[in-house]
């Protein structure tokens, strides 16, 4: 806490989420002593001007995060890159500086299956410096593993989970658009899978909806494959021809033992017939639960991460999931 | 536990939900101790005779539950009234043998405006024994307050929140038909309001909801009127004529000093056409989701019961909220 009482935090990864990140943050009280940032047309500059906001103050943005993360903020909202691995050294530098971590890093959402060194060093970190860290946003974090878990809460008996999310990234930005290969010819686009794009977080947020049911997985199978243009698509960024690819379609399953499924289908792609997002849960009721038009990506991830302070604050230290933390909702002000 | 390191628990009130619960709870590798209930042809009976269920042992119903609450089971699942005043001294005596409890007691979902008193008395018992207590069920407890407070969390800025729920009660049991004032006429059911009939919890919900928020509601109204048959309605249970009461609707609405708004809108008849639970959040996105047919009641009431063992063993110690726990989801075994 500051000397007027308010929560106080550093930006650490100054790009359009966190960008939306602060303007959130401030918007609900929340004090900024700085931003980190790489980007020499950012770094020297104030937080508040770069972010469209306001912020009492001195808060800059430096490339030197040695300089700022000692000020030992009451949390680090952090938002640079996807790869655990590539983060782990600027969440153990905010960690070990005693402050909480909140996370866009998709991989650390539940990554005792595909990340355990990081997780367990992380996690080490923030138990002996009494902080606790979480990994979150819409997607993963909140779509396709949060909320079927939840959803599943008044099942007494449960059979499979499945999940669709079906995004129009004709509503969405450039690096989006690009991400999901619209335009791209059908062969571009092996050649980019190939190199690994797609979507992630999927593997994650499928080994969180079976953590949170108890449910062990012997098989995941996963596969991603364009989707085609039937008929051209034109937006205010993109023209899609028709044959080339509109979007991706990546889906990944897991199975029991006892034959038990949980499916995540996401579907993102220019010109998406009636985007959604849409849970269907078997069991001894069978429910179909439809977000209409679906949450929003970049808005919702920036929102989920500035809401959930209030459970982080009171969380155990440690690494947390979603699952670890008290229910979290919208926060008017801290 | 016991010697076979299974959670232990005892049943207090085995009545139609008791039973679900105990059901529920045995498939899910709970041990039961025994049951207290005070209908004379249960007492004495075994406790999953009365349940329809196998438990291996002695469990028995007695009708002294000073008898039974003293062997500590690691939880006591309360299930008799919805009036947190009646339920009192049930509550406290649990919670003093050291047992976590989790209750159906709808009055006890969010009770710190409406029974601040029994809330902490409540709260004190169990602290001083270091165990925890919830209230819950699907509603109060899951789809008019904790559904609508997790599906806030996207939102960077939230103005409303409205729920609908639509139970077509010529599915469910008597009690329920006959609790809502089907095949009543309209004089008959003024006379039932005036008894104080109707759903216990709204209230509740509509302060957890708000509590949630960060949310200071400053004005609060209910109102409660019967939905009239516009054509007759026959089900298994009922016959209701054209013009006479087909079941229930239930509104209460808060709004904060800046002009914020929850509404709850509950109707429960017979032959509801489209039942559903629709739940809309207006901010900086607008999203409407809806659960086809929604929860069913008595089941979902049960499994969420049954399904927050695992929260309230880890749950700080005294009266907890579901907003005070951590992240519930079905739960395969304990």
């Amino acid at each position: 806490m500051d000397s007027k009482n308010k929560l106080t935090a550093v930006q650490y990864g100054v790009g359009p989420i966190g960008q939306r990140i602060v303007r959130n943050a401030v918007s609900k009280g929340i004090h900024f002593i700085g931003g980190v940032d790489i980007d020499p047309s950012k770094v020297g500059e104030r937080l508040d001007d770069i972010c469209e906001t306001k912020i009492d103050g001195e808060a800059k943005i430096t490339d030197d995060a040695s300089s700022l993360l000692p000020t030992s903020p009451d949390v680090v909202f952090h938002s640079t890159v996807s790869s655990v691995e590539k983060a782990e050294s600027q969440l153990l530098e905010a960690l070990e500086a005693g402050s909480n971590v909140i996370t866009t890093c998709e991989e650390l959402s539940h990554p005792w299956q595909t990340h355990p060194g990081p997780a367990e060093r992380i996690d080490k970190v923030a138990r002996e410096n009494g902080v606790a860290c979480v990994a979150t946003g819409i997607n993963p974090g909140f779509v396709m593993d949060v909320l079927p878990a939840l959803l599943s809460t008044p099942f007494g008996h449960l059979k499979s989970v499945s999940v669709t999310r079906i995004q129009n990234a004709s509503q969405r930005r450039i690096p989006l658009q690009q991400k999901v290969g619209a335009g791209l010819s059908p062969e571009s686009f092996e050649e980019k899978v190939a190199d690994g794009a797609g979507h992630v977080g999927s593997r994650e947020s499928l080994e969180m909806v079976a953590d949170g049911l108890g449910w062990s997985l012997v098989d995941v199978t996963s596969t991603i494959e364009p989707v085609i243009a039937e008929a051209p698509v034109e937006n205010a960024y993109t023209e899609v021809d028709t044959g080339n690819v509109a979007g991706v379609r990546q889906i990944i399953k897991g199975t029991t033992a006892n034959g038990k499924e949980i499916s995540l289908d996401l579907q993102m792609y220019a010109g998406a017939n009636r985007p959604r997002d849409e849970i269907k849960l078997n069991g001894n009721q069978e429910i179909v639960v439809t977000v209409n038009n679906g949450y929003h990506g970049d808005h919702s991830t920036a929102a989920v991460v500035t809401n959930i302070v209030r459970e982080i604050l009171r969380a155990d230290s440690g690494l947390n999931t979603m699952l670890d933390i008290t229910l979290p909702a919208y926060q008017e002000v801290y």
